[in-house]
C-alpha cells in the first residue's frame, strides 16, 4: 500500500519534471488568436492566468466575429498600434453580443501561486523581474504582474478602471512603456507577425490615430486558435523556449554576459525587456 | 576700473544664465544632417562633443556626396535601421575620398567637463543616467557616455574597434539596446522624420538585412544642415526643450509621477529612455 503510493508520487514527480525541463514548448492553440491582415497573419498568445475575465470576454468577442471587418485605427511611433471598431458613434457601433461591456482591470497574481522565474536585473519600475510561462513579468515580492515589453498585448480603456472590455486592443511597438504596468490590463503577447504591426505607417492624428478612415488598416478576421488550427494537427508549428527550463536561464546568462568577440565592454547587465524569449 | 570689470563679468554671467535658462533651443544647423528619402526628410543632430573624430569624418563624407544615391540596407524589427553603400564588393565600393577609413571607437567624456543633468532613476546598465545637451547619457560617476535610446544614431562597425568610419550608420528603432552602450560609437539622434525610418518594412535576411537590392530604400541625398538650411534663415524651425532648463526637470518630474487622472497606480518611477525630450 505504502509502496504503491510512493510509486504514484514518483510517477507524478517525474512527469512534472519532464514537463518543466522541456526546452521547447508549443503554445496551446486554445490560447491563441489569429489575426488576418491583407499583409499576412499575426498570431497572439493569451494569458488567461493573469486576466481571466478579459481573456474570456475576448474569446467571446472573437467567437462572435466581432473583429472580422474591424480595423487598426492607431499607430503611434515608439508606442502602440491599436485596433477595434472603426465606428465611434455609440448608436452605430458593433454589438458586443454576449460579451460584457465593462470589466474591472486585472493585473495581479500571488507570487506564491505561480512559477515566477526571477532574473538578475536592476529594474527602474519594480523590485523583481522575470518570466511567468513565457511572459515578461514584475513583482513586489508578493504580487506578480505582466510587464509592458515590446510585443505585449493589452486592453484599451478610458479613465474609469472598468471601461475596458477587450473590444479595443493594443500591441506595444516601441520602447517598453513600463509606466503602463498595473494601469492597463495586459492579456497576452505577439508570437508571430509582429513586424506586420510594427512597420505600419504612423498615424498623424493625436496619439497616432489615423486621421481618415482611408488610412485604417483592415482586419479581415480574428479567429480563435482552436478553430483556426483545428484542421492542422501541427497547430502553429512555432515553438517557444520554455522560460522554466535550464536552457532559458542559460539564454538569460548569455544575453547578460555578452562575451561574444564583437563586444568591447561586455555589459554584464540585462534589462527585462531586452531578454527576449527565443522561438523556432 | 574695478567697477567696469565687475559690470563686464555681470554682463557675461547674465548672458550665460539667460542661455542656460532658455526653455527652448533651436539646434545649430552646423550640427544637422538632412537625409532625403522619397517619403520625406529625416533630420539628424550630431554630437561632436562625444565623438569628434567620427563627426568630422561623417561631415567629410556628406560634403563629398558619399551618401547621395546610397541605400537603407537593413531594417531589423525591434532593433535598428542601417544604411550605407549598397555595394559590398571591395573593388566596386564608393571611394571614401578624403575621409578616414578607420577610426577608433569614441565613447567617453569626463563628467567634470560637461553639463550632465542627472535624473532620479534606477538603471539596469549604469550607476547614473541623465541628459547632456539634449542627448540621453549614462555615467559611472567619472565618465559619461551616450545611451542607446530610441532614435539614437550610431556608427556601424565590424569586430575590430577601429573598423567603423561613419560610412555605415544606424538608428535605433526598437526597445533601447543599451548593451551596445560603450560598444558602438553613438554620434547623434533623429530630430525629425523618425517614423519614416521606424515604419520601413523589415528585412527578411539575417539581422534584418534586405535580401535583394530591389528592397533597398534609396537615399536621394544626405546634406549638411549648414548647406541645406543656408537659404532658409529660420533653419529647421523645430525647437527642442533645453535639457539644462528648469522646465525640463519639471518634464522629468511629470513623466515620473504620472498623476494624471487616467493612471490607477502612478508609477513614481522613470527609466532613461522613457523620458523623451519635448520638441515643438
Amino acid at each position: 500500500m505504502k509502496i504503491a503510493k510512493l510509486v504514484l508520487i514518483l510517477a507524478y514527480l517525474s512527469t512534472s519534471l519532464v514537463k518543466a525541463d522541456s526546452t521547447w514548448v508549443q503554445p496551446d492553440s486554445e490560447n491563441l488568436l489569429v489575426m488576418q491582415l491583407s499583409s499576412g497573419r499575426v498570431v497572439l498568445q493569451l494569458a488567461p492566468e493573469f486576466a481571466p475575465a478579459h481573456v474570456r470576454n475576448i474569446r467571446q468577442l472573437v467567437a462572435q466575429g466581432y473583429f472580422d471587418g474591424s480595423s487598426i485605427l492607431r499607430s503611434q511611433d515608439n508606442y502602440v498600434v491599436q485596433w477595434g471598431d472603426p465606428e465611434s458613434e455609440p448608436g452605430k457601433q458593433k454589438s458586443l453580443g454576449k460579451a460584457a461591456a465593462t470589466l474591472k482591470v486585472e493585473f495581479f497574481r500571488d507570487l506564491e501561486d505561480i512559477n515566477f522565474v526571477e532574473i538578475t536585473s536592476t529594474d527602474a519600475y519594480a523590485e523583481k523581474v522575470g518570466f511567468v510561462d513565457g511572459f515578461p513579468a514584475a513583482s513586489d515580492g508578493k504580487r506578480v504582474w505582466l510587464a509592458h515589453c515590446y510585443g505585449m498585448l493589452g486592453v484599451s480603456r478610458d479613465v474609469e478602471d472598468d471601461s475596458g472590455n477587450g473590444s479595443g486592443l493594443y500591441v506595444v511597438t516601441g520602447h517598453a512603456p513600463r509606466h503602463l504596468d498595473r494601469n492597463v490590463t495586459l492579456v497576452g503577447r505577439v508570437l508571430e507577425g509582429m513586424s506586420l504591426l510594427s512597420s505600419l505607417p504612423r498615424g498623424t492624428g493625436d496619439l497616432g490615430f489615423y486621421e481618415s478612415s482611408s488610412e485604417y488598416v483592415p482586419i479581415n478576421s480574428i479567429k480563435l486558435g482552436s478553430d483556426y488550427f483545428a484542421s492542422s494537427p501541427a497547430g502553429i508549428g512555432l515553438k517557444m523556449m520554455n522560460t522554466n527550463s535550464a536552457e532559458f536561464m542559460q539564454h538569460v546568462a548569455t544575453r547578460t554576459s555578452r562575451t561574444e568577440g564583437w563586444f568591447l565592454e561586455p555589459t554584464g547587465k540585462i534589462e527585462l525587456c531586452n531578454v527576449g524569449v527565443p522561438q523556432k
